[in-house]
């Protein structure tokens, strides 16, 4: 029952991961892709758009013929025809003086090099057209190749696929990608009081809390949640669980132990799986001290506090930067900060990295939000729920003075 | 071929929506519930925690049996059991001058009405425990019903469901949730012009951009795409095509007719449904003008443009807050916010509410990220894959100077 731990700071817990490597690539359907990570730069094999197109309703010309034209001195022009949408323009061939009918989007015939809108036009007679504004060569016109011309990079490796990203795709011929593996990451929550939240507990025993909010958590950042159940606290099943657990998986979270005898018994048993190297004993962080890591070749294995106030934090700061390390993006937080105005005093520790859940209220007059700590006992959850995010507070800062702007990390 | 259109601006377009429904309900299991939004409040049946927990190892004791003890003068107490992990600790009863083994989480012995962490204390014989350091009653102890009461509110109507949330959820045992059906949305290319993303089109026509972007979109605002394919310009086929998608559908997204002559196109099609009320023909924003907007009943048929980047425009400012307001979120853009510095000066016209891609540079000291403008014309893809969202800029509104803070629209 030794409390006195070799704790690590926030930033050297982070800086761990960077020896992760990020997970195998796989081929995904465009159609399945939003969100995920490419695993490799994609460049253009083709030209975007494919022909010489239109972007206006009008008549395809050689821009020469309408120079010097105004409303006063038309440029008279010899109609040859009509590019129906979606027929081929290059059917049709412009010689000097004459000019097709075309709509946006229609391929631009041989020889046309610009386009005039229609409401520039008049019709002179049956086969002929009045042009009243010059047009210069290029004038309404997207080239071949404009978007993207064979050989262009269209997306970097790490890119996390947007809409219009996949509209690209879909728009080169490009239907399936390479990006990096969800990390798939297996869940169990240990302590011989806990009984599946499906079930009514008898005296004594609460309902698992953890399993559904961590895996909530995961899939919110992009992984596959494994839950596992409960697991009691035995040693020799303990450890034939967690192994069975991570052989499926890239991370194991086990959450409980916030007793110190219960954390040792994680440590333990971490300790005793083969391969296992321990990383981290604790960290200088609140809350969220308790923090056990363990490394199994590219497998990490957490320790997490049983409270799920804690555990939330724990899973921010450090699982999750691991978790984006894993699938391309870097061990970075990737929580969007908004600065905030501290609504009253907020004291902190010195030594310890502080994570305030504050509640954010929106000011007039365009000033930042008011950011007021939601204090509760780690064991509660209903801080958590009325909370917006977090406040950081550095571990050589005694606390802030009300009014102080501080940056404020947004649940996602 | 009238270009005479009256537009509709923008706050009226979206102000349209507050007349439409959320949808209908249904129940959910929780550990499927994240992000979808709440459609009714929810109250707590039961107390949590269940029982008065330990929030540390140490003993329970009766609070009063502490009072006045120090280091120099320790309070000894009859160690009377040990309540394990899980078991109920009102099977104990403590009198005066007596303790309870516990543990983190633990149940509370009758009687017992704080805990003495272990650290506090220390083995005087084999039945007896000094204690140094004094607790007042409710000290290390979540008291039942603490967190939540029996009849307490949980979450309220109109709540995005977060893991935390989910989290009290199990801990009170409810396992489904009633939140509003995700929106169904058909989605329909149109143009003669186009091809499926998977064919290489021959000479003429080009791939179909904007079904695979349109479905990311609406994945991404948490409604569900169906997604219909291409139909060609065929007055009688498209009727039947769109009345049969919106029949299994909340909104129908036609996209395609950039040019006058196919937005008349859809609109006679939209005019020609039973039972179908116009409501918009053009609104006055840039891109994105030739938006149609019709009704039928509490079903939306949108017109988008043909090109994929003034459809993309579209759809954050109007198709999103319309699947927001079904979803139970209220007609909002929920589009995040920053501010950022224009990095040169931004033109725009007077009339039309502008909205401008730009890409952000960070800077570096905590200044507000540049914005630059990417353009290209509203045929090019590559601006919007370059962009990271949309400034927008009023309709009574020239431009903007170089310098000038203004918020931007962060895609999703």
């Amino acid at each position: 029952m030794n409390d006195f731990f070799k704790l690590i700071s926030p930033s050297d817990f982070v800086a761990l991961f960077t020896d992760f490597a990020p997970l195998e690539s796989e081929m995904v359907a465009v159609g399945t892709a939003r969100g995920r990570i490419l695993a490799e730069e994609l460049v253009s094999s083709e030209a975007l758009p494919p022909f010489s197109r239109s972007t206006m309703d009008g008549y395809a010309v050689r821009a020469a013929d309408t120079f010097g034209c105004s409303e006063s001195e038309t440029a008279l022009l010899t109609v040859i025809g009509e590019i129906a949408m979606g027929a081929s323009g290059q059917a049709l061939s412009l010689r000097p003086g004459q000019a097709a009918r075309i709509w946006t989007g229609g391929e631009l015939p041989q020889k046309a090099d610009a386009v005039v809108m229609v409401e520039y036009t008049q019709p002179f007679d049956e086969e002929t057209v009045a042009i009243f504004r010059p047009v210069a060569p290029g004038e309404n016109v997207i080239r071949s190749g404009e978007d993207y011309a064979p050989g262009t990079a269209i997306l970097d490796r790490g890119s996390c696929l947007r809409p219009q990203d996949l509209g690209v795709l879909s728009g080169l011929g490009i239907t399936s990608v390479p990006v990096y593996c969800r990390p798939r990451v297996a869940i169990l929550s240990t302590g011989d009081e806990l009984v599946p939240a499906d079930q009514t507990p008898p005296p004594g025993k609460i309902r698992d809390i953890n399993s559904t909010t961590l895996a909530a958590l995961v899939e919110e950042t992009g992984g596959i949640a494994l839950v596992h159940g409960i697991c009691g606290d035995d040693f020799d099943r303990m450890l034939a669980v967690c192994t069975e657990a991570l052989n499926d998986a890239d991370v194991l979270l086990l959450s409980g132990g916030s007793s110190v005898g219960q954390r040792d018994f994680t440590q333990r048993v971490f300790a005793a799986m083969p391969g296992n190297q321990m990383l981290v004993h604790g960290v200088s962080v609140r809350p969220g001290k308790p923090t056990i890591l363990a490394r199994q070749g590219n497998k990490a294995l957490f320790g997490l506090p049983g409270h799920v106030a804690s555990a939330l934090v724990v899973f921010h700061c450090f699982v999750r930067p691991l978790l984006r390390q894993y699938s391309g993006l870097g061990a970075t937080l990737g929580l969007r900060t908004v600065k905030a105005i501290t609504a009253q005093q907020i004291p902190s520790v010195i030594g310890r990295e502080d994570y305030v859940r504050v509640r954010l209220t929106p000011q007039d007059n365009g000033a930042p939000p008011l950011a007021t700590p939601v204090y509760g006992k780690s064991g509660l959850l209903n801080p958590l729920v009325r909370a917006d995010g977090l406040l950081p507070i550095g571990r050589d800062v005694e606390g802030l003075d009300k009014g102080v702007m501080s940056p404020v990390l947004l649940f996602p």
